[in-house]
């Protein structure tokens, strides 16, 4: 199950977090844009061909420290059909080197519609008697606003290649409690959707106990993070808002379970950007991205005990 | 403002309906499949010159018909980056035969990544001194569970290149209630993300009365479709549903205002595979889809009279 894999990786890599691949041309260091501009021009191809240098580096740094990357899919639509043609790379790259690959979607759709994304995301897409790999992701993340009736399709797709998702649950936004936390009942919604989301994987738990229907739970909300927990016992968590958005390692700690597993935490920028903090021109981002993600993982480690 | 332009283009060609483009390989007819397999093989790369080839065939046979057509992103990702590159130039192509865009999307993210989904659908993205049009749609779908502070960006975009968004409220699909309906003290959720909707434009309404802010309200439920016109005055409806889902003439009249303005109806299998039905091999799929299109709005026009 691919949350086992995941899982596993964790476990090797003594490191539940993943990083983020969000990045903006204005986060590159100067000499990939200027190569890629000068060889593909200054404008959308060029600034696809930076985020390409830029994740291959990023990748090549943190294979061995992470076990797995993010793409979040705005950064490359923002791109066009070119941004898009390096998120495919990004993760085919990304698994030769290793890596589990979350592509960061939030989708979410009515059946027929669902199943075209699951095609896309997960289980490639048939055309004439062959099948096709696309963005060949192990794991996406998706809005299940629209009702569980809208996963149904990601489930099977999921059931179907080994592989998982995540579903919105509690989201990381200053904002998010405005529909999330509005109690309908005995429950707030953010509830609601998390027993949707454990009910939906009921069954299929892995070796690890957990369901490839997992959930994301920002950590700008410990409590909730912490109700979740007890609340969700067989889904695995996405933990966003670590760092550049205020979430803390003693916040985090309470997505996992007793053995230090059930949870992953992103961090983009902090990562990503690191070099922009070193003082240096951006020659050192893989020595500073490797250097971030070697803090965040010893800043978890000493709240998140693992095996 | 964006809807005032949809409007005029509305009662211009009396026809309140949206063609979705929503095509799968399988939906094509016989003689352009054969043809893009020919010539750029059968794999994605014929498969996403087939849906071009179609999608073409269906804006030239509709654009004197219908005022806007609705591409469904899930049909070109599921195709890759080749299906986005036919994504963005369906978008260019239906411009030039003077349609209105709305690019369903259903995206909804935190802030920064909001901003770079409305820098790809709507804004246009900015490489060093030059902003690209990307998928350059007037309109966008979007996903609001997040909360209004995710929509904000796309407001914002909104606002300064005169476009328009339309945010999931009550959806078409069978489980849209097990959330949407989901009492929560004196209001069901759909009718608090519909005044959710409803604040975040106010102050913004154009001549007809519209905000660019408006929502999705399925066909298939007209007691809410009914309830959330009388509650969302200012709020510009886009109605899946109809057709295939189950929605009728008589169902969607219940989103339009007394002036028979205020919102337009989607149809896509209905039109774009109305090819099927006439007995041909689908060298009528130009014909048929205009005879639908023509049908749908006759049958939607003995309900709703406007101007």
């Amino acid at each position: 199950m691919s949350f086992d894999v995941l899982q596993e990786k964790i476990l090797e890599k003594h490191n539940p977090t993943v990083a983020g691949l969000d990045p903006k041309p204005e986060q590159i260091p100067a000499h990939i844009l200027e190569a890629a501009y000068r060889d593909y021009g200054t404008g959308l191809a060029g600034a696809a061909e930076a985020v390409w240098q830029f994740n291959r580096g990023l990748i090549d740094a943190l294979c061995d420290v992470v076990p797995a990357v993010k793409p979040q899919a705005a950064y490359y639509e923002r791109l066009g059909w070119r941004g898009m043609e390096v998120m495919e790379r990004t993760i085919d790259y990304a698994h030769e080197k290793g890596l589990f690959v979350i592509a960061d979607i939030k989708r979410g759709d009515i059946g027929s519609t669902a199943q075209a994304y699951a095609d896309g995301w997960l289980a490639g897409t048939k055309v004439g008697e062959e099948t096709y790999k696309v963005f060949d992701a192990d794991c996406v993340t998706l809005n299940g606003y629209m009702g569980s009736d809208t996963l149904k399709p990601f489930l099977d797709a999921c059931k179907a290649n080994d592989k998982s998702m995540f579903v919105l649950v509690k989201t990381s936004n200053p904002g998010s409690g405005e529909l999330q936390n509005v109690t309908a009942g005995e429950s707030m919604i953010y509830q609601r959707m998390g027993d949707m989301v454990e009910t939906l994987g009921q069954g299929l738990e892995g070796k690890y106990g957990y369901s490839p229907v997992g959930a994301v739970t920002g950590a700008t909300w410990p409590q909730e993070l912490k109700d979740l927990r007890a609340r969700m016992p067989h889904t695995f968590f996405l933990v966003p808002g670590y760092g550049a958005q205020g979430g803390t390692a003693e916040d985090v700690q309470y997505a996992f379970d007793k053995k230090g597993c059930g949870a992953i935490v992103n961090a983009s920028r902090s990562i990503m950007c690191a070099w922009q903090k070193t003082g240096g021109d951006g020659h050192d981002f893989q020595d500073a991205a490797r250097a971030a993600a070697e803090t965040m993982r010893d800043a978890i480690g000493a709240y998140v005990k693992m095996g």
